[in-house]
């Protein structure tokens, strides 16, 4: 399958078969998208320790069939206020742990039986935590590095480069887009409003042209949000992207059961849900992302619901309450990104599968438009 | 320029020779649009009068060198509390007529020279105008009957279809366009969260397959939201409608000036706009509509404006109020329907140079598609 643009081809920068590039937290599945021809992109926040990322990329070098595969970790441009998890606990309104431990009461999800370490599920949200992400990674045979709030530090763009490894980071406006290209992001992922996970107001329809415009022939562009199938593989294309990032798609794949808490529940929810069943809202990071709708979601969005935090101080008040809902395994309490292409799945296969419709698909589209 | 559907053709159906519907509230672009191989749908809710309409009407039939035009009319599904403007006006409170007296003298616009006559700009939105407006349409020679607020009545439908003329009507939701297929809608049009005017939240790039997938070959599917260049015309036909309809473009055409009260402070402040410089509101309207963002818009945003009205008492309210902006001709003060592809423009062109563009750059997405 061939691309549409003018831009160079990102199958040739990637060293891929077809322009999909998957973003996902699981190893399995991200290591049966490049089996199958795209781009698995492990997503790294999850990893609190250096060892264990170490062990995955491992897992991911000999599990992919020597095929390319990326590596999503979280750079806020501006460094938070850095610490230890304890020292920004101290920030968090009594206010804040009250609403989120009433609300957890009130939804039937009980406490973790073995307690919980300390910073689980939220140092990867740290600036020196995603550094050594990035170390860790550029000691295995990544084809990208991506940073999927935007701009990565120059410094970490310039390490990247020094590997020969290209960087990725998305954008949700023209202006975000310019300033990636200036710091030498090699491809920018112009994600519209309608993805899952942080997303701006521009939708993908009047984002993608206005970012493929801006950026010319400095960067390839992925387009990102509202993919699900070859029809929005080829719109994207016919919009100018050199490929497509897709993330929601993947959370249905039957690879991502394997060794996550919770995802019974949570597919048996996106299953169920259709395109206006998400919400846009920082009650997950702090900063507007895109969730599955359900019974958390509805808590905070309460005329007694407190305003989310700042990022990484939201992080932090509601890691413990996503390891919670995980393990409660309880489909109407589910706090999960996912964007309203959701509403197109109706169920749970392997990622081949997914992958061979989505490229049949493609085809027919483009077929069918060339055919006069 | 052939469609990519499997659906039908809506060239053969309308008898235009391009895909592309153009929504204006003004008579010269609309029959600009027809002339050029498009189909200019005439908005039809400034029409308090059906002399007036007549008139206008009259004058396409004089001015589209014989080809097709369509006819925009507000009607609501379930009718409103109905009566006369005065009636109507009771409902208002005192609280929200004082905001908008506040709003507009802060804003410095001034009160008009010859005051207003009762009822000016808002009786287009009351069923039994619109009812009227659709039996005067019938006696001259719509190629179309849309209704933007979703399906018309079953008897309007009837009515139509007795005049032999198809019915289109707008949706935001898969549920709303298997409702208007039920009720016989020949055309649908899926509005994405993008589009200008009122609009849901599901973007373009979801809504149009679900839509298309929904109604399947039980009726032709427009795609609307986001379309303003060649390429978001591929998109469309790419995600498998049978043509697009535009609204905000149309805004920006040379024509558009003719006739209308600050149609210059309004396209100035279109072309200085960028696809963040909209806002999704009921401030116009009642129902949640997207409009170009301005300091009337952001008065009604402050913490201590007041909710707006449901449909119709908001128009009612703002009514003289819309008519007062227009006349004072400022740039920082509109209020005007407009879509986030208003970012795309930046001069004011004739419309058959606009519709030769869009005509030119769908082929070569197309072809660039098809070039593997």
């Amino acid at each position: 399958m061939a691309t549409a643009t003018g831009q160079g081809d990102i199958r040739d920068r990637l060293g891929i078969e077809h322009p999909i590039v998957g973003f996902t937290p699981s190893e399995h599945v991200a290591a049966a998208i490049s089996r199958a021809g795209g781009l698995g992109v492990l997503g790294c926040v999850r990893f609190n320790d250096a060892e264990e990322l170490d062990a995955t990329l491992d897992w991911l070098d000999a599990n992919t069939d020597g095929k390319p595969y990326g590596v999503d970790v979280v750079m806020p441009m501006n460094a938070p206020t850095e610490g230890s998890a304890i020292d920004l606990s101290t920030l968090i309104p009594q206010e804040h742990r009250d609403f989120v431990d009433r609300t957890l009461e009130e939804l039937g999800v009980p406490a973790l039986p073995g307690g919980v370490a300390e910073g689980a599920g939220v140092l990867g949200w740290l600036h020196s935590v995603a550094r050594a992400q990035v170390d860790v990674a550029l000691r295995h045979r990544p084809a990208l590095i991506a940073n999927a709030l935007g701009s990565p530090p120059k410094d970490v763009i310039d390490e990247a480069h020094a590997a020969g490894v290209p960087v990725a980071a998305l954008a949700g406006r023209v202006v975000h887009a310019q300033r990636q290209v200036d710091d030498g992001v090699d491809i920018v992922v112009a994600q519209g409003h309608e993805a899952g996970g942080h997303t701006g107001e521009i939708t993908s329809m009047v984002l993608l042209p206005e970012v493929v415009d801006a950026v010319g022939d400095r960067a390839l562009v992925l387009g990102a949000g509202g993919i699900g199938c070859g029809r929005q593989v080829a719109a994207a294309l016919a919009l100018g992207a050199s490929g497509v990032w897709m993330g929601s798609a993947w959370l249905l794949a039957e690879e991502y059961g394997k060794g996550f808490p919770g995802s019974a529940a949570m597919q048996d929810a996106l299953l169920h849900a259709s395109s206006s069943d998400t919400v846009r809202s920082r009650i997950y990071s702090g900063k507007p992302a895109r969730l599955l709708r359900s019974r958390w979601s509805e808590a905070w969005a309460a005329p007694d619901a407190p305003e989310p935090l700042p990022m990484p101080l939201q992080n932090l008040l509601v890691a413990e309450a996503h390891l919670r809902i995980s393990a409660a395994e309880d489909p109407g309490v589910i706090a999960m990104p996912a964007g309203q292409i959701i509403g197109r799945f109706d169920r749970i296969r392997p990622v081949a599968d997914m992958m061979a419709d989505l490229v049949e698909e493609t085809r027919t589209a483009i077929a069918r438009l060339a055919a006069f």
